[in-house]
């Protein structure tokens, strides 16, 4: 693909300090992925002010003015009307065919509809999932949905496992992605029948996915699946259950030092096993949550992320239309019905 | 309550390295409680010669022989049918009210299927629950259901609520325990329709608790609230992602430390914040998941406890008996009908 054809649109105007931020974080970005260029929109004025710090990096902008913003407390049923918002201008632009990712740290709500409108799904699939890359003891895994759905049925869990296995190849590099289900138990008998139901399916030979049967939340962290595959309700409880564990140990580690003057002499001996822990644990290095299974790609930074944060997700998505994700996906479902196999199982047990 | 009064069952038989692991527990838990007296129930020999190290436990103790004993792959139908095991006849023993609480570390499928069938569920009760005391940040709350049921309506939900509310009160001493339901968003409209329903429910003016509403996995953590209500699925995929993550970054600091020459060299500073986090959040130290709503109290040790573990696990049974947590259930559930205030709720959205 040549350096001229990444273009990734940009929401400037979404998360806490923007555009500032944003910006900040587009110059990052550049600077690892010389083949990117962007179109940006937001507040022009407010914009071009924080680009004139960054010449090397105006030059391979393209600034939009949107009069507009989408608020953290707009409903989506009132920002899908608003052609006048940064975020809608920006989805927009992936739908023209400008650019072939968009990227906004603003309303998660508001992008999902918006997006879902706009770029529409693909087809044969019935649902988009929301989607992060996160670390595991001996490497990375992604995990689908996380919350896109609140309820799901076998099919739209068979069509997680697709999308997640395409996403483990691309952004991990994994040639056979191991996909797991996940639930409360390893027995075949264990959970809701949706998830019963999808592990029949994706034992199916029809399926070109390397399935390993059921996962339980405490193996995730062990990389015994490359690809965890959940409806959005348990996987977003799953991903924050995790994120707040990660963060009250942080902080009890923090408190502990702090009330300790001998542990806080002790600091300076930690100091590399401290950076080893935080170059593969810290969160700002997962940032980009995707939201995969429409036709482009959209994908949410964290509202509070820094510049290094956001520089991930713009790379996470350039990443992915480097390796034409979406494509790979369509072709992916050109040769398999999902709802066929469904409906064999049912005939199978009935 | 008078001091020969507290008696407990215990399978002797169940979890890794029993019955050693257990009478050593039991030995432990004898001097912190006094007042308990224990029922222990497995094979005579075995049991017998494990207790001839302590002969302070020996003389609280009374032994019955059980000929079998429940193994891990045993189906929960099976296990039912057999009257000869060492935890069905503990979980009798109970039944017969020769014990007030049971404890074992025995298959959690075959001791929550006996205890259901022997015990029977408390009258208004319509789904037993398993429930934990957990840690966070500023103390400790209660959290259930972690598994027995895998799909849960609006009233079993609230159910949860009310033997939650109790709990809190018994087990942490908080007088008005703050009763929050799981859910992955704050506003009222979020997630499955049986959480809003059980929303509409706790904030019923019949409602004799305090419910602050919706909490997310990322804030329990931090002392939002005293108890977590979820169904039986979502709460188990919560405790095991939490295991799960604490699993992993006690890992990752131990290799990353094991690595540097510099950190372990620092090490002995650390003793002491290591201590004081070790203290708060030891696992052992929250042993012993209780299986409530049953006319009895049912407590399930980890199977891979030792034996301090099992102590905790005897002496959160021991707790509850002396504050009558069965009794209070029952009372608390004479002036409430969950079933009734959900029917007005029925009625007030159609």
């Amino acid at each position: 693909m040549s350096d001229t054809n990444l273009v990734i649109s940009v929401d400037a105007m979404g998360g806490d300090n923007s555009p500032r931020v944003v910006i900040e974080g587009l110059a990052l970005a550049a600077k690892k992925n010389p083949d990117i260029r962007f179109l940006v929109f937001g507040d022009e004025e407010k914009v071009r002010k924080e680009l004139e710090r960054f010449p090397a990096l105006t030059k391979i902008c393209t600034l939009h003015h949107s009069p507009e913003m989408v608020h953290n407390e707009d409903k989506p049923s009132q920002v899908i009307r608003n052609k006048n918002t940064s975020m809608y201008q920006a989805i927009d632009a992936v739908r023209q065919g400008q650019a072939e990712a968009v990227v906004s740290a603003g309303n998660t709500g508001a992008l999902m509809a918006i997006s879902k409108m706009l770029l529409k799904t693909i087809q044969k699939i019935h649902r988009p999932a929301i989607v992060s890359i996160m670390p595991h003891r001996y490497g990375k895994y992604v995990m689908l949905d996380l919350g896109a759905n609140t309820e799901c049925n076998a099919v739209n869990l068979a069509e997680f496992a697709v999308m997640g296995n395409v996403l483990a190849k691309h952004a991990l590099g994994i040639k056979h992605p191991k996909i797991a289900l996940l639930n409360i138990g390893a027995e075949e008998m264990k959970g809701k029948e949706e998830i019963r139901h999808a592990s029949k399916m994706l034992r199916s030979s029809s399926m070109d996915i390397d399935f390993i049967g059921y996962i339980e939340p405490h193996e995730v962290p062990f990389g015994k699946a490359d690809v965890i595959v959940a409806d959005g309700f348990t996987g977003n409880v799953a991903l924050k259950s995790i994120e707040g564990t990660a963060k009250l140990i942080r902080s009890m580690i923090k408190d502990a030092i702090h009330k300790s003057l001998l542990a806080k002499l002790g600091l300076p001996f930690m100091f590399f096993a401290a950076k080893r822990i935080s170059k593969t644990m810290n969160p700002k290095l997962y940032n980009g949550a995707m939201f995969v299974g429409l036709n482009g790609l959209s994908v949410k930074s964290h509202g509070g992320a820094d510049a290094l944060g956001f520089s991930v997700a713009i790379g996470n998505a350039a990443m992915l239309v480097r390796q034409n994700f979406v494509a790979t996906i369509r072709d992916e479902l050109e040769h398999i019905d999902l709802e066929e196999i469904s409906q064999d199982i049912y005939y199978e047990v009935y």
